[in-house]
């Protein structure tokens, strides 16, 4: 207990069914109700939130570089197990207890709810754009994918002082991304003409999708130097071809969140420049409608569950 | 010709059938005869050489950034059209007529013949070193295939201070990486005990097989941050395995010889080192034997062709 804290929860979001009894989720915000004797970062009453981890070895080269996402050890917030072989429960609970380390606060002038989902989803798409060299004003950025990162990801490109382009299979989806969002272009990945015109114009692409896909397009788009960023992962490997990779020194890499550093860079970061995503905000007891319209990717662009306010109504 | 200079032919390496009647190729070394009036940067007698390219815009982003490999407009040596629509024939001649701008100086203490396969074969696996950071001392590479590329790409990551691992599928090659070329470790691809011992344990990885291949066993060699650099290009897609690649940050790139400015700092570089490719000089009425040597894999790296001399000979 030293070094943890326990936090009140109010929101978390999304929803899977995990290792039976396990219903449980990440992105988890709250209020600081009580801290161990060697808390140095919180006190009580201080907005809190924990993201994708809850634990790690801290000895490894990657936890001694603030990238605990990347260490062999490293523990999920949730369906994990704690080296003492305990579960890790996630945060579909009214409390939650946490090493400090994995804890974020939460800036005074970004709200709870729409804090929730930078843990994850946040710093999943502004990882990628620092650690590629991808945030350099007045770049052209692609983004593929207007889903919940892909939202995320055209915003913290424009506050970076980006040019961004949004690339999607929907051509229903250019209002919502260049007049609600702000990207600056929107191209229809399966308009061969548009796709040609654009071709050898990006200097980096966030690829949000994990639907099998054609990266041949996608990689002829970037200029020499280019580089393509893949953070969804489909389920069989995609096809590579390797000479467009030759002929522009072009890279396709991976990322996967970030540490807690970063995390806490990430976020400050948000609310600063006002990046804030679009949430809508719901009840325990509106779960099965709220899978329902995931399922039919209706929802923009993350559903987050206030699970503090739904278990005190509950109470007698 | 104010800018040109004309270089007396002694060697060069390799050999390719392509578009009647040409018979030609790049990695040309020579002595200059004669040189333009506004030629700054050589005088008659220079030792010098000609690599993969003769020509580019002078105008784009990559042309400004001394990266004249990546331009689009970028002229090769042979088998290719000067802008005003005349063909190069690259090297198989007793002169050559070439601007200085794409003209190497070979330092003094670097021969001729040796010198000549540095100028496609040492640029391209030491321009990769350097763009993707794999040249910090102490840092572990491994290089896969051992031919041409391979040799002197194990040359260099040793000179610049790495740990060296070559990845081959021959077992017969081991005494050859470790005793001749002096790699500190080697690994048979096909030995999955051998490559699963070795996981995560590559800081990036050379690859210079252009058969198909499997990624996924390279990647996972790889550490976190861990790059995949390909310089033989498959005739079909390679399976990209992308969650491995997003578990580790990892990157799969590409790489294309070098501009002019970083193929001198090679050869100079090279020549402080004493990072020289193993060659074979042969005259011209060699190529069929060799040509059928070549088939067979059967050559301590690289031909070089002594045309000069050749040619020389055959005069009455």
């Amino acid at each position: 207990m030293l070094i943890n804290i326990i936090f009140k929860l109010h929101m978390l979001y999304s929803i899977e069914i995990y290792s039976f009894p396990q219903l449980c989720r990440h992105e988890v915000v709250g209020i600081v109700t009580e801290v161990g004797s060697k808390v140095k970062k919180f006190t009580v009453g201080d907005k809190v939130g924990v993201g994708c981890l809850i634990g790690a070895c801290h000895s490894c080269d990657d936890c001694s570089h603030d990238l605990e996402n990347y260490c062999p050890k490293l523990i999920l917030t949730y369906n994990d197990l704690y080296h003492d072989g305990t579960m890790t429960y996630g945060g579909y609970s009214d409390t939650m207890v946490a090493n400090e380390r994995y804890v974020i606060r939460i800036p005074d002038n970004m709200p709870l709810d729409k804090g929730a989902p930078l843990l994850c989803a946040g710093i999943t798409v502004y990882s990628p754009l620092k650690y590629y060299g991808l945030n350099e004003p007045g770049m052209h950025i692609g983004i593929v994918g207007l889903g919940g990162l892909g939202h995320i990801a055209v915003k913290f490109a424009k506050a970076f002082g980006c040019k961004v382009t949004v690339i999607s299979t929907s051509p229903a989806k250019k209002k919502e991304a260049t007049e609600h969002l702000g990207a600056d272009m929107f191209l229809v990945s399966r308009d061969e003409q548009q796709m040609q015109a654009a071709m050898g114009t990006m200097d980096g692409i966030i690829d949000t999708v994990s639907a099998i896909h054609p990266l041949l397009p996608l990689i002829g788009l970037l200029k020499s130097q280019g580089k393509l960023v893949m953070l969804g992962a489909p389920d069989r490997p995609l096809e590579l071809p390797v000479f467009p990779l030759i002929m522009g020194r072009k890279t396709v890499g991976g990322s996967l969140t970030g540490g807690l550093k970063e995390t806490q860079e990430m976020i400050d970061f948000a609310a600063k420049h006002d990046v804030k995503p679009d949430i809508e905000v719901i009840s325990m007891d509106y779960i099965n409608t709220a899978m329902e319209r995931l399922a039919k990717g209706d929802v923009r662009y993350r559903f987050v569950i206030d699970i503090g306010n739904t278990l005190a109504a509950s109470k007698p």
